[in-house]
């Protein structure tokens, strides 16, 4: 039983793949090298790949940049600083557009190739309310889509289903989880913005909400940051 | 009033642009570069964006080969000299899998860079009945998921079209609209599998679809062929 898994090197899709392991699915990890700033995200998500035993894990290149659009891939300035309001007072500018609908066809592209039915993804929808592509509503028209657009489609057989066991959840939740399966958060990444040796800013929006989570969990987040 | 156009340098997709333009739209290119063998595609399609007037054209890379499948982006051989029957029995080997949802959510994250609200994709569900990314009700299913993928879709303003004006039509009807539109099909290109030059093969299936086609039309194709 094969499932792709959209692998980041983050706190959500780690414990995304230690979810996929435990119901026994045989793993397929999918990362994007798309221009982001920081390149150990990418470091990250192969050492994850490799410690949870995935069967193959690629990493696809693509560049979001080219359009423009997003404060992730242009020189547009990560916000820093800001409270719980002020980031879910509007669509972020790190948002990048059709991110996740683009994520999503080449998991659809890997798993139709490698005969998988199943594709997790660990978005969610509590503390990126503000991101189109994170919403459940998004994700339903995905798999039916996905369902049209393969070999098994059209021949009725078509039966992918497109997980998404973090999209309820709190980040304080979703360590938890993540903790109760054993994951090592010392290996994971979030900052948007990190400095050199890859020490996370601990003032963008993606450090904040990792430790208000790790605050409200009542444990220890093992990563460095510059701030506190 | 912008218009994202997938532009692959084909008979098609030309048409399509020349459709777009009539319409009064703006016109906003886009190929790809997915290491299909021939990067002849590829000159075609800026030399047509240009003549039309686009006023952007963006090539974006991708690399399709990297998970495999297909005979057009892996060493299985493409196949050559089949009859009609032949080519509807089964999904063509030169199907790219996902390649059309991939395509698309390029296209949707282009046009939401640049605020076009409607996408142009000149595919056919007559002569390629066999590609599952081609039918009616896969495209449809791509236009529901884009209105929900956006920022606009979250802000419920989203209305963003999927046109495929192409989608019912035989290559000869095809082939006589571009003409009523001034289409000089000697700068598009169709074949899997040229030979040095640029020179069509005349045996792959896409070269005998369009050779039937300009017969059917009752005109000469102005391109040429190595078997003609």
């Amino acid at each position: 039983m094969k499932a792709v898994v959209l692998l980041s090197g983050g706190l959500d899709s780690t414990t995304t793949l230690a979810l996929a392991k435990r119901e026994g699915f045989d793993l397929f990890a999918l990362t994007f090298d798309y221009g982001q700033r920081h390149r150990i995200e990418l470091d990250k998500a192969q050492y994850i790949a490799k410690h949870f035993g995935a069967s193959d894990h690629q990493i696809v290149k693509i560049d979001l940049r080219q359009f423009g659009g997003s404060a992730l891939t242009d020189s547009i300035d990560v916000p820093t600083h800001r409270d719980e309001q002020e980031m879910a007072s509007e669509i972020p500018v790190t948002y990048v557009p059709a991110r996740n609908t683009i994520f999503l066809s080449f998991c659809l592209a890997y798993a139709e190739v490698k005969g998988a039915n199943d594709i997790f993804i660990g978005v969610n929808a509590v503390d990126y309310s503000g991101y189109p592509d994170c919403r459940p509503e998004f994700i339903r028209a995905f798999e039916t889509l996905a369902n049209l657009a393969t070999k098994a489609g059209v021949e009725g057989k078509s039966r992918l289903k497109i997980h998404t066991p973090l999209i309820q959840l709190t980040k304080a939740e979703i360590i938890q989880k993540g903790l109760e399966l054993g994951v090592d958060f010392g290996m994971t990444h979030s900052c948007y913005n990190p400095i050199e040796g890859g020490i996370s800013c601990g003032v963008c929006d993606s450090c904040q909400l990792r430790l208000k989570g790790f605050q409200q969990a009542g444990v220890d987040d093992p990563i460095k940051y510059k701030i506190p």
